[in-house]
């Protein structure tokens, strides 16, 4: 608790004490995302408590009601926020190497989604365990058909103009290979410990770069 | 409840009524981690109940708790048994096409796993789920050392020997690529929909393969 200062002019009631002006609201909102993500990525849904969130926020607990009438309300924001921050990283580069291939595209795609994940701690594993945490928790099931497709899009998207160029192999739909860049992004994304650190995850998707290019296994030993 | 019939000779309590010698109790054991895998991969560890697991495996839950003491420990013997069923699935796959290359070795592990799927519903994405379910289940924390490893192994063994041979691309560690591996099969795992059936799980795991062997994308549209 804090020792209101008496109010020298006439304001609103909550302007008193700490300025809560819409600015400050937007940084709290923002703070409490990251804390909700980090949380959520590190422990699941349901071992997360409010109390958690606000603690690695920095706020009371009563402080984070004031702002999500629930955890569920927080997951929401937190989960939409990150699928439209990580899908506009993919289709920002996308097409930035709009004129390259899109193997290319894919790995300037990952590149970014490096940084981001740099940048913000937790997301990229918090959205992907996030199918399975809606899967998995009652409170969570209505959140499903918003934003279970987004990746599926997404990769649509890529495909379908690279289909048109040609470069799907004869007999590969888009469809499929959508799906499956979808699966595969979700296992690096579920396999990236938020404890140990960037460089272990930058240095996998490096891997799967590789992999896309056809540069991570031979199919012939050359030696022996 | 059922009407014991008198004994006609004398016979340890609990073989009257329905026998329960070690043949049946083998059976109903594995029916009960059947239905356990099956409704794990569905809904998760917290969501189900042991009562769920009794009623899919047709007994009572008196039954259940005959054979397992806890949900927890009907967790950790299905968790034991699929991850060794899937290990030793590609390792004998491994085996068998020991004189191809790894990418060739790989694929025969992969369709051998679409049998397996196939043959026990749910255990794919079970064994998928399972490093989130251990870290988001305090009930399971003790599990995760025991089984984080199997796969990790098992492609660290296949990449060992590949590299041997030369098959990896040159600055590509054996720990690199079996990390890899063993998020991008986790991603195909879960992406299994235990309810839309195999056909679809088998179509993405074939689009992998396209992957794994440089057919699935092409650096550039030969057309236009």
């Amino acid at each position: 608790m804090k020792h209101d200062s008496p109010p020298a002019r006439r304001r609103p009631a909550r302007k008193r004490g700490r300025p809560e002006g819409a600015g400050v609201a937007a940084v709290t909102r923002n703070n409490i995302m990251r804390a909700a993500v980090y949380c959520f990525a590190q422990s699941g849904y349901a071992q997360t408590s409010n109390h958690d969130i606000a603690q690695a926020a920095g706020i009371t607990s009563g402080s984070l009601y004031h702002h999500f009438d629930s955890k569920a309300a927080i997951y929401q924001e937190a989960l939409r926020h990150c699928l439209i921050t990580l899908t506009e990283t993919y289709r920002s580069a996308f097409a930035e190497a709009a004129d390259r291939s899109c193997i290319d595209q894919l790995c300037l795609g990952l590149e970014r989604v490096i940084a981001v994940s740099r940048a913000w701690p937790g997301m990229v594993r918090f959205a992907g365990n996030s199918a399975a945490e809606i899967r998995h928790n009652r409170e969570l099931d209505w959140l499903h058909a918003e934003d279970a497709q987004a990746f599926n899009l997404l990769f649509r998207e890529l495909l379908q103009v690279a289909s048109e160029r040609g470069e799907l192999a004869t007999g590969v739909t888009v469809e499929d290979a959508a799906q499956l860049l979808v699966a595969l992004v979700s296992g690096l994304s579920i396999a990236h410990d938020t404890d140990l650190g960037e460089a272990r995850f930058a240095a996998t998707i490096r891997s799967f770069e590789r992999l896309l290019k056809g540069q991570l296994l031979k199919p012939r030993g050359p030696r022996k």
